[in-house]
């Protein structure tokens, strides 16, 4: 399946590219709908929200809506996601909307939900129940941390948190791990080999970054397929409390580094982010965790990243095969559609195109 | 006919729930399909535009839109649908959008015409000119009273004015009515019992409050139904010179108090709203209007606000039966799908719905 | 074909109104669809891109488009295309988006891309590789003249240029050459007579006005149709050492002119624009070049203006045979019809509608 340019969809430029196929083949094409029925009118408030299963069985959800045409089943059909935008956002915006509008759903779109009118004012409880009779489910990012519990004060329809001030960005986390299940298909077995396992890197505080944090959720999940997690960060406690004990409850082991340079050797994997939320605004990375090709970056090590970047991610690497961040983006929509047809309940209503 | 988490569509989460069913029910399930004909092609104004019996024909076109499934009949299908929000708006913009959407017709979202380019300097005139070719109707609001004349000096689409300045705002009023309607159906019936009939308390000046100044205008046309008019206002002249005429020239006797205490044991109805038009800017509502659930309220006596609210509605009221506010917004959406059907001459396509 | 108001799609409400059928009916209702497959997948950043004869080709699309019911073919099924306004608009936005609608494909819309959150500090490289995964084809304004080529470093789809800084807006040269070849279809035929050959007025300076700029290349591209082009400017030089070489190598002859009215007996077309790109902002021409009925134009000359315009084209004009620029405007949708169904490859799903 390609388009009009003769790349697949979801094909990245440059870097990495993934075969979303190798991943349904490591477990014989078969998906367990079960376990997908299971997020059928839920909200996704946070990482914690998916049991490892979960999050493989999403992907490899994605990678059969990667993978096959499935436009004529058009599993949001009749469906209206409001996506709200309280917090501005171009990438994850329009990841959605694509991944809703690609699928036959429709769009209430919310793009700055911050500045308008009578809004500005209005309470986000009276604002979810207002959502209730106007869609499906929602999309929202705010910049409040508390967001998600007052909206839910009234709102009856699903919420799917795209990002609250320094809390929680799950859809960001089960994209990312998409790209890494993709990228090393045996991390989503129960045994993989002792030389598929990942070392990572997280340059950043997860204790106030919400996708570096959501991404840290989930590898505290994964033992099987994480031998060892470095944090890289400035500060004495990068976790907070909140954080902290679920830390030390995993069995993945996880160290506090300051110097990226002493690990550069063993790395699988670095993850990074360009800002962090500190009070109310955001800050950026410090310019020493900048990466470039002349990093000295162990051939075996992929850098991933969010997006959108500034200057702490160089674009030497963009031809490099260290970059997995292009193909991580590239798989965003994909991500983004397993979960919300499996919100719907609709997953089953692809289960034929594993024939295909 | 549910939603996915349980609630039929247009549920509110709290407060009085109202059942759309029971409105058809008290008309024998029968809709005047030739009197909504009449709407094909029409600009909506002001809700003086609106006759008593077409107030009550298009709630119960809403009430039928509301209780069964309409979807397959894609009434609006075909139709792109300007809306032009030249004073920013998330509310009402977005219940014409989901009202838009759910019939399958197709948007095309100004969501704040003022500020954008080149548009920034244009006459309206000028922009109905190019709405011409771009849609198959407009639904426009703006901060200025003169707005809807300007823009039809060369607008040849419907328009729907959903607010110009300290005019006018009709869809609002019919929702309203919707409600009210929903309520106590023995209301849209020529001879409600003297037991039915409603005491309306409206705080605020109806001269440059639009939401207020419209649903009085539909008050006023239904003496059968409204035995007596409260305005609370500390104006000495609520009403102004344009609505002063209609109010003395109505049926439906009409006092001015400064005190809604005074009122409070015979109220059936009390319609509040935030904000007030003065000069170009808005003004909140004075604080000592404040409604709670220590106001001492009538066991009967119903709430009404346009919403959004801010603190003159407080949110202790929002889980008791004095609570129409939430199912007033929940209808927004029916009430404004059945004034678009009816503008574009397609009520009929729904009219074997009735049997169902 | 008429629409709900009685005025067929595309009709103006006042000026010259056109026939796109007398367009088609000059060409025996033919259309040349090899030629038009050759957009398929091909970007267009400036007029240079188009060849005389595509021109006339996808100005008689256009005219199909807008004569016939096209609806049931849904040329754009299964397509996004993201436009992506880094400079706002409304009327090229709105226009494309409708265009994009009615034709079934589906609209990524990013209004206001300077304002939004990340993407601030976001390169156009990188947003080029956000792009490629979220839909098939891009439409981009920007303030930036080199903004095409950044964001081509990455992107893989299709790009539709719709004005780059003081650069190109090419589908506004398209959409200028339809209103004039519907007004005078002789135009596009090889040899038109010598009666029916233009004399243009250009107003503006073409080296840094984009839409004046772009009317021109395609001018200079058809001397059978235009014997003599003049251009109205104030400035030394108001081609710039980009366009002038173009300019002297055209068998058109073109002068300089500091005087409009030394000209107006003779003058078939004036083009005029409001504005001009000066360094990063935008300048209003001098009110001397301000156009109404009282301007003494000659019986047989017909205005054009890309609109919106602010004092130098009065509404005097409006009710009169010189406004030749409402006819413009009412065709922009159709236009950008033919050139978007071309660029996806699907002109000829048209073709049997040139026997209805």
């Amino acid at each position: 399946m390609t388009t009009l340019h003769g790349l697949p969809y979801g094909a990245n430029s440059t870097g990495l590219r993934l075969d979303p196929r190798e991943l349904l083949d490591a477990h014989g094409r078969e998906i367990d709908f079960g376990l997908l029925d299971a997020f059928a009118g839920r909200s996704i408030v946070s990482a914690l929200d998916f049991s490892r299963d979960e999050v493989v069985e999403l992907a490899k959800l994605a990678a059969l809506l990667e993978s096959t045409r499935v436009e004529m089943r058009k599993p949001l059909d009749g469906k209206i996601i409001i996506t709200a935008f309280f917090e501005p956002s171009t990438r994850t915006r329009l990841s959605f909307e694509s991944a809703i509008e690609r699928l036959d759903g429709k769009v209430l779109s919310v793009p700055d939900g911050g500045m308008t009118g009578a809004a500005k004012g209005e309470s986000l409880a009276d604002i979810g129940e207002m959502f209730n009779t106007y869609g499906d489910a929602v999309v929202m990012r705010h910049t409040k941390t508390s967001s998600c519990d007052e909206i839910r004060t009234n709102l009856t329809l699903p919420l799917i948190n795209a990002g609250n001030g320094s809390g929680h960005h799950p859809s960001q986390a089960l994209l990312d791990w998409y790209a890494l299940l993709k990228w090393r298909p045996a991390l989503s077995l129960p045994s993989p080999s002792e030389d598929d396992r990942l070392h990572l890197a997280i340059i950043g505080t997860p204790g106030n970054m919400r996708a570096v944090k959501s991404f840290l959720h989930v590898a505290l999940k994964l033992p099987e397929a994480v031998r060892r997690i470095t944090v890289i960060s400035e500060m004495a406690d990068p976790f907070g409390s909140a954080l902290r004990p679920e830390v030390e409850g995993s069995p993945v082991p996880v160290a506090v580094s300051h110097d990226l340079r002493e690990h550069l050797d063993d790395l699988d994997v670095i993850y990074m982010n360009s800002i962090a939320l500190l009070g109310d605004s955001y800050k950026q990375l410090d310019s020493k965790f900048r990466l470039t090709s002349a990093s000295g970056l162990s051939p075996k090590t992929v850098v991933m990243h969010p997006l959108a970047r500034r200057g702490e991610l160089d674009t030497s690497l963009d031809g490099t095969d260290h970059n997995l961040y292009f193909a991580q983006a590239a798989g965003a929509v994909f991500s983004r559609q397993a979960l919300l047809v499996s919100v719907f309940g609709r997953a089953e209503w692809l289960e034929d195109l594993l024939a295909t």
